[in-house]
C-alpha cells in the first residue's frame, strides 16, 4: 500500500520519540527533527509506510551514532514475554484448539510496537495475552488451518521483539520443521533481529534467517536476493504486524496476515475497528 | 513562550486537517503538506507558536486561494452559540456571582477551537457550557476581581468565533464602556475577525478594533503599532485562549488569561493537568 497523508504526521511524532530514546541532546533531538521534516517534504508517497520509517531510523542512527537505540527496549520486553511464557505455554495446551489460542497470542503480543506506543506497561501487556480474542473470524481461521494443513514449508515473518516469544508457541504448533522464521537483517525500532533470536535460543528451534533489510516491514526490493527466493518458494507465508502487511498486503503470494489494527489508515484500509486483533488473507 | 519540538508533529496534524479544510484536492492538499514540512524544517523555535501557525494557515490559503477556509464553520460556531446565548445569559443573570459565571463560561466556550478539534459537536459545546466550573481558583479569582475592580481600561483580547458570544457576557459583567475588544486582524483559522463581530453586533455593544496581524495568537512584533500602543496604556488586558497565551505569557502587562488547557506542552508549561479551565495572571 502508498503511503497516506495521515502517516505523516505520525511519523514525525515517531521521529521524535525515536530522537528521544537515542539521546539525550536537546540540540542534536532538534537537528533529527529537521532532517526527517525535510526528508518527509521530498518523500515518494508511493512507497508503503515502512520505507519512510526505515529513512527516519536510518537518520536517527546516523546522527546519533547509536546503532541501536532500541536494544535496552528490546532486552525488556523478550524478559517480560519470556517470564510470562510458563503461563502462554499452559494457556495453548490446555485450550480445546491450541493453534488458535497460539495464533490468538501471537496476534496479542503484536501490542509490543514502539513505533505506535513509546511504553507499553508489563500489566497492560500480560492483560492484553490472557483476554486475546479467541474469534478470529470462522472463515478466516478454516482458511488458516487450511493453508497450514496442506503447505510443506512455511515462511514466519516476524515483527517485534518480545512478540517473538508468543509467535514461538505458533511456530511449535506448526511444526518447527517446516518453518523458516525471517528476522529484519539489522536493527530497527523495536524489531526482532538474529541477535535477539539467538539470546531467546530461537535459532535452536527453527531455521532463522534475517531478510537482509533495515526496514520496518518487507520492502522486497530492498532485501536480499535469497529472501525473495524463498518468499517466491514458500507454500504459506505468515506475516505478522502492520509493517509487514503495509509493505506485501499487494503482493500475489499465499500470505497470512497476523495483525493488531493500531492506527486509523490501516483501520481504513481493511475496514475494522482499530484494536482489532486480524487474521487477513492475502494472495 | 518557544515553541517546542512537541508542537511540531501536532502542526502538521493541524496543517493536514487545514489542507483537507480548504481544498478537495488531493494533489493540492499533497503539495501543502509538503511546503509546510519544508518550512517546520527551517523554522525558528524561538518564536512562540503562534508563528508557526501562522505560517501554516497563510500557505494554505496562499495554495488554495481560499481568503477565508474557516468562513463557514466561523458561521456555524456563531450561530450555536447564539442559540444558547439566551440560556447562557439566565445562567449568568441568576448567579450568585454573576462576573465568576460569566468567566467560567468565556473559559468554557474556548473548547471551540478547530486547530485542536476539528469538528466539537453541539452537544458537546452544550455540555460544556452548562458543566462549566465554577472554581477558577481561590485567590486567583481574588486577583481578577481586584484588576477588574480598579481598572479604568480593559483591552480583551478575542480567540475563537462562537466563543465570543461568551466573551460578550463577560464584557457586559465588566460593563462594555471601559472595555476595547480586540479582534484577528484577517481570517486565521476559526478565530474571530471584525467581519464575524459586526455580523454578532458587537460593534454595537463595545468598541471593537483588529490586531493588525493573521497570526493565531498576539505576537506584538506582527501587530499594528494602534493595538501595541493600547496594548502598552491599558489598565488590564484579557487574553483568551492558548494561543494569546503562547505569545503574550512573559508580557510585563498585567494580563489576565483565561483559557482551557488543551495539549501536553502547556499542561507541562503551567503544571495544570489538559483540560483544566484556567484563569492564570501574568505581569
Amino acid at each position: 500500500m502508498n503511503t497516506y497523508l495521515d502517516c505523516v504526521p505520525c511519523f514525525m511524532r515517531q521521529a521524535l520519540e525515536a530522537a528521544r530514546n537515542a539521546t539525550d541532546d536537546h540540540g542534536l533531538r532538534e537537528r533529527i527533527l529537521r532532517d526527517v521534516l525535510r526528508m518527509a517534504s521530498e518523500m515518494d508517497l508511493s512507497q508503503p509506510p515502512p520505507a519512510m520509517g526505515q529513512a527516519i531510523h536510518r537518520r536517527v542512527r546516523e546522527l546519533t551514532g547509536a546503532p541501536d537505540p532500541y536494544r535496552a527496549a528490546k532486552r525488556k520486553y523478550n524478559a517480560m514475554m519470556l517470564a510470562a511464557l510458563p503461563e502462554l505455554r499452559a494457556m495453548v495446551s490446555e485450550a480445546s484448539e491450541p493453534m488458535l489460542t497460539a495464533a490468538a497470542l501471537a496476534i496479542a503480543a503484536n501490542a509490543i510496537d514502539m513505533g505506535v506506543t513509546a511504553d507499553l506497561a508489563e500489566d497492560a501487556l500480560l492483560a492484553a495475552l490472557r483476554g486475546a480474542p479467541k474469534d478470529l473470524g470462522e472463515g478466516a481461521w478454516a482458511e488458516f488451518r487450511h493453508r497450514a494443513d496442506v503447505a510443506q514449508s512455511i515462511l514466519y515473518l516476524a515483527d517485534n521483539a518480545g512478540e517473538i516469544v508468543a509467535d514461538r508457541l505458533l511456530i511449535e504448533e506448526l511444526g518447527p520443521d517446516r518453518v523458516t522464521l525471517v528476522v529484519r537483517g539489522a536493527p530497527i525500532l523495536n524489531d526482532v533481529t538474529l541477535t535477539e533470536a539467538e539470546e531467546l535460543g530461537l535459532t535452536e528451534v527453527v531455521e532463522v534467517i534475517d531478510n537482509g533489510s533495515d526496514s520496518p516491514g518487507t520492502l522486497l526490493d530492498d532485501c536480499s536476493e535469497s529472501l525473495r527466493d524463498r518468499f517466491e518458494a514458500a507454500d504459506l507465508i505468515i506475516a505478522k504486524g502492520q509493517g509487514n502487511y503495509e509493505s506485501l498486503s499487494g503482493a500475489p503470494r499465499p500470505i497470512s496476515f497476523l495483525l493488531k489494527i493500531k492506527c486509523p489508515v490501516i483501520a481504513g484500509v481493511v475496514d475494522l475497528p482499530v484494536g482489532t486483533h486480524a487474521l487477513l488473507h492475502g494472495g
